[in-house]
């Protein structure tokens, strides 16, 4: 049950650790406290190793990394992994560059991770080695669609299991999935993407969803998306004439703060395949 | 009086170095600014002593330290003193790793600071050593209460009185306080524990208002925690059904920007132990 | 044609990298893709030489800059050099310390910007080798009005000419000029300067308008500021009773993702000299 998910994060307040970039960090704090979690941020290795010991999950993004940050991705990483944390990656701009996809690339090898999130370029450059974006954000050609439905399903589980995480790869249509079952999510709304650091925030939650729901990952990681989706849909009702995608990205928050079990339940679209 | 205090910074616009973390770091700007203060940044060693001479006042905060800003923070603050400028210390997340406690300790030992500004947990922290938090927040059996109240204002008072600077334990009850005088502050919403940064802005504000009211820093610090509180109480007044903790920072910080010295007066709730 | 410029970057959505501050940088972000733009950001000096090869423009702002960011600044600014570019710098802070003056007189000795954009302060020190500023607001005694306005408008020409840039120099009355014309700008809000990051989020903005207009780069770097004061205009408007200078940051944005070619013509106060 998505509402059973969204009750255990508020019940347990999940602590996160989140090594994350400074572009969305203050969003990702407000969405992680909105949903129920509580954040921390810490990036200098020895500050982060020990930081991380007193949280339940890790939140690792690459975006705007350095050397310093990379580091600590890789020394709380495995911290995390030895104290039984969840673990979670976000491989922003994989592909963008050599760095980020080497950082990526590596940290999956040396790092069991419970969930990758990432658009589908992304997923790809981790999948192949390399591959196309747009920057930050995904290229169109790799887009999850109705006509390729099946074939990234089985694209999503294949990873999921080489990998031993849980994939999710989100977009216009949001694929979730473990080697044996695959939510796909219709939630959420186009404009989403006209702000800046949705998909971080998705996966500060995420973390904080699977940490508190820990025999329960893959429904806690598609109950994330699935509340993403929802509060967009929401925000977006709630915008007044004028409003645009600042007060749009607060909406957002606003309707993660606000929402009940009932109403992730009742907003939820999705089948699993 | 409180309204002299709000009406010193709003006329002197006193300009306030920050070196503080990237999670809050844009919301202690604008709160700054809605207060009358001007804010800067500076944290590579060099580019910090220059740009802390030019200011009246200079904001450390230990949240997302790193070896480069350390350096920096103990060499703009040793600067900042010897120009007579007004210091504060912020010593977010003592208690959580011994990077964050040696740090804060060790400024204190180093640098005389007119105020130390914390929560519970971390003021506890810095004056018995150790502590327990829950992350970046405080731990809850650390909270001041009427309960323990007359305990905690002379333990504030100790603390004052052995580091030489204003004290201000900030939470559900504020104290703060020199060796003589305790200001008991009971203005905010708890809510306001559901944003990001409110105690990163206070700190923010907070130096504002003691460097814009030098002979009168206690009344100063006093005066900003009220105003932080009543603004958060104005701001959640101020909440549309629907809006949550993101349009609440939003509100809080508008409600600094409005607010006047006799708005101030008639919502401060306090009492002086 | 301002809405052409506007609707080039509606159309061709540049990918503009910004090394810039972060205090303001999530604003930047959302500016910039309120306005049509997409951005990234990377500032390890070997990801930023790579990401900034994948994009339209590059975006450096100098605000807390350090050592790493700086090594980025000049490695990535050569790169995107070489590949044609648009290359915009914002110089933060120059005259307030001796590092920024000198990194940004440095960026400018070596590398051809097609913008430079500054308040009147950071611009008199890129000309005059040194300036006052009030930390990272111009100093009143530089402000362009009405009684010094042609000599100010020939000396935004001469440092145009010398420096082979459009010059942006941005404040109530803003100038942006080649060597032969010079916009006089009379749009924007005083209340802006209230807000952190306007100036920051312009040369963001600014960057997209000028890497999407590449054959008529003066008009659309003016038709950028003329955007970001309407916006400043119609965002003051839409501020209901209450709201202060955190909600005014949101209705700005809002306003730019809204605004139309023919809002934009409908609101330009500007006269060529």
């Amino acid at each position: 049950m998505l509402s059973t998910c969204l009750e255990n994060v508020k019940k347990n307040s999940p602590l996160v650790h989140n090594i994350t970039n400074y572009v969305t960090v203050n969003d990702v704090a407000n969405a992680l406290l909105a949903c129920g979690g509580s954040p921390i941020m810490a990036d200098e290795p020895d500050d982060a190793v020990e930081i991380t010991a007193i949280c339940n999950g890790l939140n690792i993004n690459i975006g705007t990394l350095n050397s310093r940050t990379i580091e600590s991705m890789f020394k709380a990483g495995k911290r995390a992994r030895e104290l039984g944390h969840t673990l979670l990656l976000d491989p922003v701009g994989a592909g963008a560059s050599k760095l980020r996809t080497e950082t990526a690339v590596n940290l999956i090898k040396e790092i069991q991770f419970d969930v990758i999130r990432g658009n589908s370029s992304e997923i790809k450059t981790l999948v192949l080695g390399s591959g196309t974006t747009h920057g930050v954000d995904a290229d169109k050609a790799d887009a999850v669609s109705n006509e390729n439905l099946s074939f990234m399903v089985d694209f999503v589980k294949g990873f999921a299991k080489t990998s031993g995480a849980i994939v999710a790869l989100t977009g216009a249509i949001d694929l979730v999935s473990d080697a044996e079952k695959c939510y796909v999510i219709r939630n959420g709304r186009p404009e989403m993407g006209r702000i800046t650091g949705t998909g971080c925030q998705l996966s500060g939650i995420m973390t904080a969803y699977a940490a508190a729901n820990p025999g329960n990952k893959l429904e806690a990681a598609a109950a994330a998306v699935i509340l993403m989706g929802v509060a967009g849909e929401i925000g977006f009702k709630n915008l007044l004439p004028g409003e645009g995608n600042s007060t749009y990205r607060n909406r957002i928050i606003d309707a993660i703060y606000n929402m009940t079990g009932e109403a992730l339940e009742r907003g939820a679209k999705y089948e699993i395949k």
